[in-house]
């Protein structure tokens, strides 16, 4: 099935060239109709540069641009003509089926829960990474759409996470972790302990506290974690990663045989670096907004683009707001959680 | 010169062998007294089997274990007789100048804090870790002491990392950062706003709100942040490069030219391997308590611990207590920082 995937030509540290190419790619290879949102001029010279007709696209002109350091909150008050904010006004209005971007993540976090609202009974929108791991895939949620989190809100994270592993990715009763600095309950912080005990109350498949190596060791499906801590994670992630690769050059290219070794590896090198390009394995879903809105990484090649556009196809094909908005009403009124919310 | 160095044999993953190994080493490298605190019994045996004569080694028998998975408050005071409390205690006697343990990080934290005290004026320990990066050396505070920080607790961890870079690793006027998800004074939780405008008051090298991609940069010398998001990066950073290494062998080996070349690299790819674990680079100081304590990581190995003996010799040759002192006392008691503190 064909989809109306509205893409934001604007942003990321490669726009618009490589979202244009991301979405000829996602044309060609996903067969999906691609929506592309930003300065008219702009995406009709990078479709002459690549031999495309504008007409085979439909474009929708917003020539202003949120720029990636600027202030969420007024930019999206203030420029309404952005790809950001025209993007989420089509998806509020139904024109598209679901609205990715790699720009400002503030920015598409406050615009979307603005203007799309969250699923009802749902308190706070949550960024969800898509990483890899030994067995396979993990999903932590949240990487920096709620810097201050309740419990409530957390517990929610793990709902909507279970759902998505669920329904997305195909698992039957993924399993959960809560990301703590140690694996017995009493330990962290005071947040961590009450909700330790409400999703030990829960339906869910809670595995209890993860330390934070365990995100990459495939050990549960879904980590929970508050985003500011995610996004700590995440740029620790990064960066030790950017130092490895640069200590493993240097290192193996010493002496003769490893200049030789070196040469022979090369191919394989380039692979592994794409591998570890967490950039590529597409876009985060922002889980509890009312619309699917696919947040891709400020550094995404049109690669990145095309998965990024494949997640939101994931996410459309089944029913999950529905279903995360059943099951988060389900779970937070059964009447074991309500008590302990009181407690 | 020579100090007296208490090293704790129980601790750590790798004791006691990997620990009697490092005292051998630290001995015969750094030429230093070291102080074997563990089981008579289980060091008589270690050292047999190194061929070494008991009677050349001071040896303080302390049979009691403190597990690593143990609760660090009721071990410290159940298990008086622990390598642990018994080098602590010795420590305050002034019977050893240093004590370096790789065991229960809690538990050490815990004693030192109560049996040593902290140095007047200090609010809270911090482990400080050194983190190897582009340029040189890093030193992350606080990695896991303190997980409930308020913002005076991380000013003086800032101050006193500023302290231990300046003397210890002999820089002046070391550059200080602070962690946040954004480098804008307004992005982040209060505490760390809060934080940004002391730092800011302070005659501190103060570069402002890091990312955490920073860590590994060299972009600052000395980076502030939370016990708990401390330990969580650190883990982070642990299990990302556990998990690139795997993806790299398993990518690179592929195909035939992969294999000669991963053969050619073997012997570069090991000393890549040491480099990159951060548990060879020593052990991590605990700051703030009145006394010298390193804590070593569990995984140590013989050259982790040997590195942990040097860390503590390289403070010992300073007078790091007296500067802390001084300069959180001078710098906490200034007008412009008390006026900040009471709005």
């Amino acid at each position: 099935m064909s989809y109306k995937i509205g893409l934001d030509i604007s942003g990321g540290d490669f726009a618009p060239g490589a979202i244009i190419n991301g979405a000829l790619l996602a044309r060609s290879e996903l067969k999906q109709d691609i929506v592309l949102i930003g300065s008219r001029l702009e995406i009709e010279e990078q479709l002459a540069l690549n031999d495309q007709s504008a007409d085979e696209f439909t474009i929708i002109d917003a020539p202003e641009k949120i720029e990636m350091a600027e202030s969420p909150v007024s930019a999206v008050r203030r420029k309404k003509n952005s790809s950001i904010v025209v993007g989420i006004n089509l998806l509020k209005s139904k024109q598209i089926d679901a609205f990715v971007s790699c720009g400002n993540t503030g920015a598409v976090v406050g615009a979307a829960t603005l203007r799309l609202g969250l699923i009802p009974g749902v308190e706070r929108p949550g960024i969800g990474l898509l990483l890899p791991t030994k067995t396979g895939v993990s999903l932590l949620i949240d990487v920096g759409a709620n810097i201050d989190c309740k419990p409530m809100h957390l517990f929610q994270y793990g709902i909507m996470a279970s759902v998505y592993y669920n329904l997305v990715l195909n698992k039957k009763n993924p399993s959960l972790g809560l990301l703590n600095i140690g694996e017995e309950a009493s330990k962290g912080l005071g947040v961590i302990k009450d909700l330790h005990k409400l999703f030990t109350a829960s339906p869910l498949n809670f595995i209890g506290n993860v330390e934070a190596k365990e995100i990459f060791s495939g050990k549960c499906d879904c980590i929970v974690c508050d985003g500011f801590i995610g996004n700590i994670a995440l740029k620790v992630a990064e960066g030790s990663v950017e130092a490895m690769g640069r200590f493993l050059i240097e290192t193996i290219k010493k002496g003769i045989l490893g200049k030789i070794g070196l040469l022979l590896l090369l191919p394989n090198l380039k692979k592994f670096k794409r591998k570890m390009d967490y950039a590529e394995y597409g876009g985060a879903p922002l889980l509890g907004v009312d619309g699917v809105v696919i947040i891709g990484h400020g550094r995404s090649s049109a690669l990145a683009v095309k998965n990024a556009i494949g997640v939101a196809v994931g996410e459309l094909s089944r029913d999950l707001t529905e279903t995360i908005n059943r099951r988060v009403n389900e779970i937070c009124q059964d009447s074991r959680i309500r008590q302990i919310l009181t407690v």
